[in-house]
Parts: C-alpha cells; structure tokens; sequence
C-alpha cells in the first residue's frame, strides 16, 4: 500500500502533519485548502518536495485515490460542499474531525453532538463515499507515531463498509499501528461516541500536562 | 474507613452492587428507594443482613454520613428533591450517574449533555453538598471488583472539594482500587466529559460482548 494519490482535505496541524506522513511511507499527496496560496498550503508544499503538492479542497478531492477529511469538524460539510458528490464517489473517506466549538469561556463543546456526528453526517450527505472515522481520539503527533506512547494502546476504525475500513486498516499499519492496535467499533454510527471523547480528551490533557497520551482498554479474555 | 454509615440511593444493579460492598467492606449501609417494600428493596434488604437496611431516598440520606446517588442519572434531580438540601449538607455526595435515555430504534443518548452534566446539575442545586462525579465510567462488577480487568486501569474524581475526592478516594482503596489507579480530573466540570464517554462505552462493550473492561492511559513519561 504505497504509491497512492492521497488528497488531504485541510491546512491545519492535523492535516498537515498526516501530509507529511503520508509523502514519508511512499505516498504523493495533494493537500487542499481553502486559500490554495494561503500560508499554510504554501509553506507546506515548498517543505514537501516533489510527491507533494497543493490544491483547492475540489482539486485534490479529485487528486485522491483516497481522500482525508482533515478540516475542523464544524466546517466539513462546508469544505466538502466546495468539492461535490463526484470527486468524492466511491472513494474511502477517513474522516479525522472532531466538531469543536471554543467558547469565549475556554468551555468546549460539540457541534453535532450526541444524537449526531460529523462522521454521519458526511457519509448521510455523499452516500457514494465509503466513510471511515478514525485517528479522531488522539492528538496529531500520536496519530502518525504511535511510538510516542508507550505500551499497547487504540486506534479506532468506524464506517458502514468493511473494504474502507481495511483499506484504512493498511494505511494504519504503514503509519506503524501495531494490528492489534486497530479496533473496529462498527458502523458509522460509532463516529458519535468516538466524537463524544474529545470533552474527556481535553480534561486528561489537562491531567497529564500533554498530550502523548492515549486509550487503551484492559478487558477480560 | 470503616464502620461509616452510608446512604445509597438507587435500588437498581449499580446501587445494590454498592450497597453490598460497602457491607463488605464494614460500612453500615442503609438502601434507599421510592417505593420503601419494592421488590429490589426488600430483596436487598433481606439478603443484608443486621448492617444493612431500607428506607425512603430522605431516610437513607439522612442516614449516611457519605451519600451514594446511583439512580438513573435522568432521574437524579427528581430524586434528589426527595430528599432536600438539609440531609446532603456538608455531605460527601457520590454521584455515580449517567443520564442515559433509551430510545424505541435502541439508540442510547444522554440528557444532559455537552453543555451541562449530572454531576454540574446536582453540585448546582445541592450547594452545601460535597458533589464527587466518581465510578459511572464503567460496569457495577468492575466498580467494587476491579480485579475483574486485567492490568492498569483507572477510575475517575471529579468535584469541587478537594477534601471530599480524598474521602471518595479512601473509599475506593477499599474496594481494591490501587492508589495510582485513582485519576483526579479537576472540578465538576470534568463530569461531562466522564458522563459523555457512555456513547463511546456502549460501542465497546458491543465490540468486546461483555463489560470486563475499563480505560487505561499509556503516557509518555
């Protein structure tokens, strides 16, 4: 699983640290922004060398064998309304989003939330796509070197169609997820429970001071 | 810290459970319930023995000199008016909650949600009470037995008074909890985020098929 064309969907530090990741396991990646000659998209394309480049968010959409969905989580459906049905159809679409919405307060909340989810949304509004919510649990520097954290630790995988979710599985393993790391929750509808952990995220940052943390889940046999 | 008297309200698994292992453990335990000679009460009450007894929500708050709230969280104010603000001043009050609603399609939601929280509600009404949101992250069997789930694995305090999440501590050493394994979050606040990771529990305990599990937080050091 090298030598894809990856569109990323999103300047910011998610996605472009899954980028970068992605030009260093063999990828060519198109990373689309809003502002094409914006800071963010032109700063990172000059970094990134020949199999990078940059795009609106339509033009690498239509760039990507596979496409991430790496925008704050309130403004997916705007950005992927900038991309249309087409580019997207029958395309994996990992959905890497938590809709965050910052108070003036420092309170943060979701938006949608609990009878809802960005990940249900995106894939009730591009039924073509194939959507799979992963990598939204944990910060960015964790999601493209598991290494950081020590020990056996989670990273989830929720959509309706089992292909995406291998195919998204194998992207995984090539980021150095460990197989037995990547848990499958189900269909899409887990993309809300997985969004619903970020209010706790923030309150075990806050414990631990960083965030090179993550989940792991002792069980019984 | 032993031989306390402790008021639990909630006769369904979670407060029975309690109950019991604060018997265990050399509390006396009095069970509290709407309906005094219901059949969980009474149950309960029977299989107790001579430290164990039943009342109303207002006798076996009244009674403790540390309140468990283990109702439904959808019902925690409700019940809480039962009881008034007099028995739970100065209290240590547990609230072990989560508010979930049930849906006909089996979907599972939360009221409170994202902007409030059981936890901020009861501390709200019940000022002079010591509200610790405690224990409501996992299964009644894990909560009094942790050595169900192998391992490292945490269970949470979130509330105001400081003193109030020692006690709450102290009591959780007792049901075998080891002392690292105790993850202070802060304030009540932090109740949201404990209570908004149900949606989260519920798709894991599908994926595992039993409730033998808990979280753990593998951290850089």
């Amino acid at each position: 699983m090298s030598g894809m064309r990856i569109g990323v969907l999103g300047t910011g530090t998610v996605g472009q640290t899954l980028g970068s990741k992605l030009l260093t396991v063999g990828h060519e990646v198109m990373l689309g922004s809003r502002n094409v000659d914006g800071q963010a998209a032109v700063g990172w394309d000059e970094a990134a060398g020949p199999h990078g480049s940059r795009g609106t968010f339509a033009q690498a959409a239509a760039f990507g064998e596979l496409v991430v969905l790496a925008v704050p989580g309130t403004a997916a459906l705007e950005a992927l309304a900038l991309v249309g049905p087409e580019p997207l159809a029958g395309k994996v679409l990992i959905d890497v989003t938590n809709p965050l919405v910052f108070a003036p307060d420092g309170q943060v909340t979701l938006d949608p939330v609990n009878t809802d989810s960005v990940g249900e949304r995106v894939q009730r509004a591009y039924p073509a796509a194939r959507v799979v919510k992963s990598l939204n649990t944990m910060a960015a520097p964790v999601m493209v070197t598991p290494s950081r954290v020590p020990g056996h630790h989670a990273v989830f995988v929720a959509g309706d169609d089992p292909s995406a979710k291998r195919e998204t599985a194998q992207l995984l393993l090539t980021f150095g997820w460990p197989a037995d790391s990547i848990t499958d929750l189900g269909g899409i509808g887990a993309a809300r429970g997985l969004e619903m952990l970020m209010p706790f995220w923030i309150s075990m940052m806050r414990h631990l001071g960083h965030t090179d943390f993550n989940y792991s889940f002792p069980a019984a046999a």
